[in-house]
């Protein structure tokens, strides 16, 4: 798109979730947009200043309508994804974790070391989930440094908002001998290069790009280094992101090695701090809630992988209670799809099973359910997508307000696979909505903005 | 697509599951195909006789082939589904049953009423499966008779193979006035009729259509009703589908009115015959498993309408190991997608959540799970979705084998948003299979056979 047609102002009708719990439905609103991206005024369809507005910039030829049967939501902020896992989304998931490890994943991230074979895989990620409506992406990269400022530099060419690690796990004893850093001076060394780097390319980046401290987890990393990359992000405030209590191994081992759990160990090591991003947490007590609260650590909701590697489900409406920061993660290729659409779906369903339990043959106070008050609504679900990521970075993000980055996708509403207008029948906001989460497909997401840039439009193809 | 061309070969490469547990790849194979429709010869690369059958096909002009980067996989069966509820898919999934019935399902079922309308409704939801790849679909009508016998006709021009009841449900005290059959005599008379004309249907139309006795579940039906039906089950043989120990309040109710269970009380009035599907069934226990299996009723398992309706996860494994026939339903619009796709996924998921429970504050051994040999896995779940729905209607569809019919999706792995070809790492047919069941979108699907006649051909578009 030209500059010289560069849109400033946006008229149609959008959904977003400022408060948790609640949607608002904006109809036949204007949002003008600043030079910079970020939104400057909402004015409402019954305010009386809209036709003046609206008939502004309109001459002014900066104008973008969403047009009849299109609706606009904010960009989904995916808190968790594993970037070179790209090439083996779906795949192995009926293997147990080593074996998934062993024979997947490690060989997989390694290629990474050729860096014209990443930007080939992270262009199509990238690509991939803007299709999808995904404007903000925090990455956890191969261990390689250099493939994942490659993919910093991917972000920012395509217009992605990125926050993004190299993987740190150094401890010989836990990793292969083809992959793995060097020494942990070496991480650390080049952990210090990596958030430099970024840096330089978040500078230069419209939506922004922000380096990740990113050990993978406690178990792949040794005690040097991560007293290293503790130091590290209290030197530099850069942002963390871990794994955390994901599954009884990792808690088991975890507390064999320090004689504490998971997160305690994590605080100990400074590598817990605010927006810290902790990934998964189904095994995060009352009183490590109470902590990360405290502390103002997020965790990265990732329902799909939850099934898969977690033997439970992360209680999200616990965390929230608590005043936890939640977003949710795709988790590739820990989860299989790169759609938050999918995810948002999965977040409600795993909920319902964490409220009753899953074997009918127990009584259903014997079913290990957590009982009334955990599930997630659809449009919950919807904010932890949005605004809870948004919330969980610390970033002004993801809802149509002032002084917020305008991420925006259209949804159309009729496509010829996949007609969400449900022929007038149930025609209320709440009716729209969640058939766009529930049903959209990625052929329903028209165009995709990016800080007030259109990165995506399916439209002109 | 003209009677001159059409094709009576394919070749390319398929997968399917004739065996449960276990996949086939039939790489560069051709599959011959009667003038009805049936599958007459699988001849496969290494068959010295394939060059000359091509040959001879080629010639004679009526050879199609899939082409580079695409795959056959056998049109899906789905065996449970509400059509008039179609309308409302993705609606109020957040609302307790009771209302979800009261202020949606049954107010938007009565809509079906106007024949003009059920016409609208059901000629996009019939495209909408194609376009998915079901190319068999087990119905649920609304209590219409003329409604459901327009689904049939439909179905029949459209060229998908259907099951179709008209939904009974005369109880006074558990129907709203405005829906519901005027008397049980009414409601058999009209079963009656709906079993003439759908087989009237079935014999013109190509794919076949076969009349279902469809209760709605016992606790919206008399006594003298069930009877009814069952006798008319007895008398015709048609087919019979209904919900059965879905959930724990219908559980309680049946046992309450009867003094036994949902499966015996539907036995005792002779709607337990061999091919009866009955959706859900979370709480079947062992001893009504082997009811189920000596007398051959399937078990429809609808995953994602578990966890917003059962408060459990039906135990498929444990089924199939009592050797009960199970397929897999949608279940529209207690489950949201149409897609067997996402209902594929879903089955897997909620077996990993049946397996280990939900709640990582129990120990493992109290969260309640089945524990190992619960899973299931995405072949097994693929097999449900197609071999499976075969097996449980008793009808030769769904794999690639001499005498079923041929019934065919053909995917595209490489289509703009949805790239399925993993950059050429693990390219082994498990994972060709496992990205196009996990990650397809319609998009990828870009012809549907069904009966060997193309009903669906998006690149025609
Ligand atoms: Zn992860
Ligand atoms: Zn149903």
């Amino acid at each position: 798109m030209e500059k010289a047609t560069q849109p400033r102002a946006f008229y149609g009708s959008f959904f977003h979730t400022p408060e948790y719990g609640s949607f608002e439905y904006l109809e036949r609103a204007l949002i003008e947009v600043g030079e910079d991206g970020a939104i400057e005024r909402v004015i409402a369809h019954d305010d009386p200043n809209q036709a003046a507005a609206l008939a502004k910039v309109r001459e002014a030829g900066t104008l973008y309508e969403l047009g009849e049967g299109r609706f606009g939501l904010p960009g989904f902020v995916d808190i968790h994804i594993h970037s070179p896992q790209w090439p083996q989304a779906a795949l192995a998931l009926d293997e147990p974790l080593y074996r998934w490890l062993d024979e997947r994943t490690f060989p997989l991230e390694s290629k990474f070391a050729d860096v014209d074979f990443a930007k080939k895989v992270y262009s199509d990620l990238v690509d991939q989930l803007l299709a999808r409506g995904s404007t903000t992406a925090v990455y956890l990269g191969s261990a390689h440094l250099e493939a994942t400022v490659a993919l910093a530099e991917i972000c920012a060419e395509r217009g992605q908002r990125t926050l993004v690690g190299k993987t740190v796990m150094d401890d010989p004893k836990a990793n292969p001998d083809y992959y793995r850093d060097a020494s942990p001076e070496q991480a650390v060394r080049d952990t210090e290069t990596l958030i430099r780097e970024v840096e330089a390319i978040g500078r230069k980046s419209r939506a922004g790009a922000w380096p990740v401290i990113t050990p993978r987890f406690i178990p792949s990393c040794t005690d040097e280094v991560l007293r290293g990359l503790g130091n590290l992000a209290e030197s530099t405030g850069a942002y963390v992101q871990t794994h955390c209590n994901e599954g009884q191994w990792e808690h088991d081992v975890v507390l064999e090695r320090f004689g504490k759990t998971d997160p305690y160990a994590l605080r100990d090591f400074g590598l817990l701090r605010e927006h810290s991003i902790m990934a998964h947490c189904p095994y995060l007590t009352e009183e490590e809630g109470e902590m990360f609260a405290e502390l103002g650590v997020a965790v990265a909701h990732c329902p799909t992988a939850n099934s898969y590697f977690s033997s439970a489900v992360a209680p999200v409406q616990r965390f929230r209670s608590q005043g936890i920061h939640v977003g949710l993660g795709t988790d590739i290729s820990g989860g299989y799809s790169p759609s938050m659409y999918e995810n948002i779906r999965q977040a409600v369903l795993v909920s319902r099973l964490l409220e009753t339990g899953v074997n009918a043959q127990l009584p259903p106070e014997e079913r290990g359910g957590l009982g009334e008050g955990t599930r997630l609504s659809l449009v919950e679900s919807f904010w932890l997508a949005t605004a809870g990521g948004a919330e969980a970075l610390g970033l002004p993000l993801a809802t149509f307000e002032p002084g917020r980055a305008f991420d925006l996708q259209v949804i159309d509403v009729k496509r010829p696979d996949s007609d969400l207008t449900g022929f007038g029948v149930f025609d209320e906001p709440i009716d729209r909505l969640a058939r766009i989460l529930y049903l959209s497909t990625p052929d329903n997401v028209r165009q995709v903005f990016s800080q007030g840039v259109l990165v995506c439009d399916k439209d002109a193809r």
